[in-house]
């Protein structure tokens, strides 16, 4: 069926979008010529403007347009803590749950020799750089608990061993609101390694 | 937070696509910045040309950038049917089925006078003007079975009904795959007055 090419090329390219099949595609498109032809005109022009404009952060590589992204920017962030992330979404996680109020840096990505993804491509020279400039006094891996994000936080501790800022893991267990019962193993076990002392004798 | 203004302009435009809140917005805004620009960039021009060519189909009504559809111009259609349909999806979802060679003509709503659509919201003199002028043996009424789909089919019946077009409604009933036990009532009224002989005594 070819009602219409463009629209035809609309479909294919909104599944550009993740999570977006061909039939959602189609519901899009004509939903947005249908009754938000102004919406998505504001979005075809603000998604141009970000392809164009959005870079990286030069201290902690964030997505951002502008020089330092506006954590960077802020005077009232504690810039002696660095929390390591492997994504932008990551950030946006942190933040959104509140109470951290340090900076970050962002790998974008993990140590993958499968798919060719090495330090460089972590941006991991500029880390050492931005460590070792000074001013730092903690750093925190907060890569995921993944075979690949843990080998990573291993090779930032090896790189930074010889500093002298405070490295420090996100503890691992069971989640706020989870059942022992419903939680895998390697969770469990993580979780008992890293058991707290909350009192009793000494 | 702030991280990015552009961003966060981004995730809030992209909320105009339905199905869409902020946290998949959030997903989508960082996976087009991160790994697909060049796709995206096709999005953002394929929308923004989309929302400013693409019209309404002279005869049809359906939505296409060019004066006929591709469904009008395709000159192996039947053009004495005519399928009457309340959207343009409906004419991807039949086309998708496959087995209809007529034409269509699309309302693009339905008549709900609650919400102010009356007959000139759905072009229902273009209607009688297509059928009044000839060539059409058939109108098949397709929109949907809810209390104003079965008004807007009664009301063009109604229109319809002095000129010497044959008027069929789409059957409606129990779907295919689908169980007796879990369909809902209306349904098996319908399929049981809908009911066809096939065979035995006269």
């Amino acid at each position: 069926m070819h009602i219409s090419p463009l629209i035809d090329r609309l479909i294919e390219a909104l599944q550009v979008l993740p999570g977006v099949g061909p039939k959602s595609a189609q519901r899009m498109a004509l939903a947005i010529l249908r009754q938000n032809r102004t919406g998505g005109g504001r979005l075809a022009d603000t998604l141009r403007e970000a392809i164009e404009k959005v870079g990286y952060c030069r201290r902690c590589r964030t997505f951002s347009e502008l020089e330092y992204c506006g954590i960077c920017q802020d005077a009232r962030r504690d810039r002696q803590t660095l929390c390591i992330v492997e994504s932008s979404a990551d950030i946006f996680a942190i933040e959104h749950a509140g109470g951290y109020r340090g900076t970050y840096f962002v790998l974008h990505g993990r140590l993958s020799p499968i798919d060719g993804i090495g330090p460089d491509a972590l941006g991991l020279d500029a880390l050492a750089e931005l460590v070792g400039g000074g001013g730092i006094e903690e750093v925190i891996l907060a890569t995921n608990p993944t075979v690949e994000g843990e080998a990573t936080a291993h090779y930032i501790t090896e790189i930074l061993r010889h500093t002298d800022v405070r490295l420090s893991r996100i503890a691992h267990g069971v989640p706020l609101g989870g059942e022992l019962e419903y939680v895998d193993g390697g969770t469990i076990v993580h979780a008992l390694m890293g058991r707290r002392r909350i009192g009793g004798a000494d």
